[in-house]
């Protein structure tokens, strides 16, 4: 009997994986493109394990690397700041997109509150790629074991107390806001993490200095392993950073950079139950410090811990948690004060 | 002086990256979710060399595998087939977005027909992530050297033939539509295979009869190394494939499938210059055999080789080449006329 096709209800009525969408979306251009990338030349393209080898694709040519792949949506009615999202460790652009549980992600977000949006997937990881050439040529037996590249993934164990979802492994916080029902789902996000084999500075720094220069003025969201990544780029290049949000990090190192950082408006935050873990009290400190010394300088830097606002349960993924929304909300309110309208600028968009 | 934020024209009037833009777009929703993966325990989550050791993400853990992103966008105005976008070796699904000089790809394309639209990333690439762990335990001398993954990744010399870009690496075929103008933006979407790596069969396949069925109905378009990807997930569970279009590939092996083939209409493309290549000689010609086969089975299998309608110059990338609309214009209206309302099923929908 041939195939009839069913009436397609599943997938036009937004069953799979949508949750909450906001209503109807109008863009006026969406697409992707990269940022940055070098040529190479190795022998190390194709494993020696593949057999038989491929008679096209051999192993010796050229190959392009730490190119940063960019996805954008521009919404219809635009005129707002762009903002760039940059995802943490072991994660992907992934990150920003639909939750665990079916919820949509701040890229839908930000697009709906009429920003250009621009998620990237850090230099080695997701559709950015990565360089396997080494691992190559040590199967090949023409480099030694130790040139192999260090690679970090997340365990499951490791990442539910770093991401805060509760005290130990299993445990849950009364408060907890992170969708622990959809923790499941939630590990299928996690990638193995290229940054230790990459070149200094990481070519991601220069190709979000790029992106901004060619953006004329974006805000960048920075997250967990990305937190300095705004920064650091600023160091480089300051053109181009309108803001930036830096969420759920470590203010170590910067000191000296106060002068950069107090040129651009900045919020910091951080969510719940960071005094219940030493490395995430020493951070919120850290960043206290910091904020005094660019206020000293003159700088314009926020720091907001969620419960002292009134915003209970965040967890490390606050992207991601049930109140989600509710903490865009809150960037999106300090974006258009600080950075679009804000006193400092005096600026009518 | 603090930054001010300068006109915002670049990123809003879609200078970046966007070409042909199709006008406005209206989506109902739009988001992404996984199919499939399993948990495994490893000892090899973080590699040795990565110094100092994370005190939070330790080598041993719990880490999820196999599993399939996928990329959805759902236009406001559906009722028409959903379309699977399947990339091939080397590739993500990067493949179906904007082109390497700014046009648009066909994800838009056919979510702009009233398709819902779904791109995946195969697993062990892009977004769907790869099990780094073994080489992570042969650098920390737990596994022998010949453990390490098979991993390829293409170089633009064997590519731009492999590809008929032109006869060879740096000639131009004289109607080339593919922009080779652009080939260093199209070399960025290139990244490492771990196909050679997955267990067998491919997780991909199953994750692919996962999502159509739940789709309850989809359209596979597969490309070279997915090329028989859609024939496969069928032989496996044919429920929810209500087409395939299989582009530019082999097909070798699917001889004794012919009766599960010959359930679903299925369109074969392939572009220009296959008969200046024997590889892509023969692979026509095997395709030739299998559509009589199928034909003589009952079923509705289609192959088109695109110079013999009228359509010149395409390379293996048709999806991005200059015409590429034209190109999935011809698939569209192959789906409406076989898949959503063909004589063979007389469907109105």
């Amino acid at each position: 009997v041939p195939f009839v096709a069913p009436a397609l209800a599943d997938s036009s009525n937004g069953t799979i994986g949508s949750g909450y969408t906001g209503g109807p979306l109008l863009l006026r251009s969406q697409g992707s493109f990269f940022v940055g990338g070098q040529d190479e030349f190795s022998d190390g393209l194709v494993s020696p394990n593949l057999q038989p080898p491929s008679t096209t694709l051999t192993p010796t040519g050229t190959y392009t690397v730490n190119q940063m792949y960019v996805h954008y949506q521009v919404p219809y009615f635009s005129g707002r700041v762009p903002i760039v999202l940059i995802h943490g460790c072991c994660l992907t652009g992934k990150s920003w997109e639909t939750t665990p549980d079916g919820r949509i992600g701040w890229d839908d977000y930000f697009v709906r509150q009429s920003h250009p949006t621009y998620v990237i997937d850090q230099v080695g990881r997701g559709r950015s790629g990565y360089d396997p050439t080494t691992i190559n040529e040590v199967a090949a037996g023409t480099q030694p074991i130790s040139a192999l590249p260090a690679i970090r993934t997340a365990g499951h164990e490791g990442a539910w107390t770093l991401f805060r979802f509760g005290p130990v492994y299993g445990q849950v916080f009364a408060n907890e806001q992170f969708p622990v029902e959809a923790a499941a789902e939630f590990w299928k996000e996690i990638v193995p993490d290229f940054n230790g084999a990459l070149p200094t500075p990481n070519p991601t720094l220069l190709n979000l200095s790029t992106l901004a220069v060619k953006l004329n003025g974006a805000v960048l969201i920075s997250h967990s392993e990305s937190f300095a990544f705004p920064w650091q780029t600023a160091v480089i290049n300051s053109a181009g950073i309108a803001g930036i949000v830096a969420i759920e990090g470590s203010c170590s190192n910067q000191s000296q950079n106060v002068a950069v950082l107090a040129k651009i408006p900045t919020l910091i935050l951080f969510g719940d139950h960071t005094s219940d873990f030493p490395n995430w009290t020493t951070n919120v400190q850290g960043c206290q410090t910091l904020v005094q010394q660019v206020k000293a300088a003159g700088g314009d830097m926020t720091l907001v811990v969620l419960p002292d606002v009134g915003i209970f349960g965040n967890s490390h993924m606050m992207m991601l948690d049930k109140n989600n929304l509710v903490v865009s909300g809150l960037i999106d309110q300090w974006i258009a004060a600080r950075v679009e309208r804000g006193h400092r600028y005096g600026q009518q968009q």
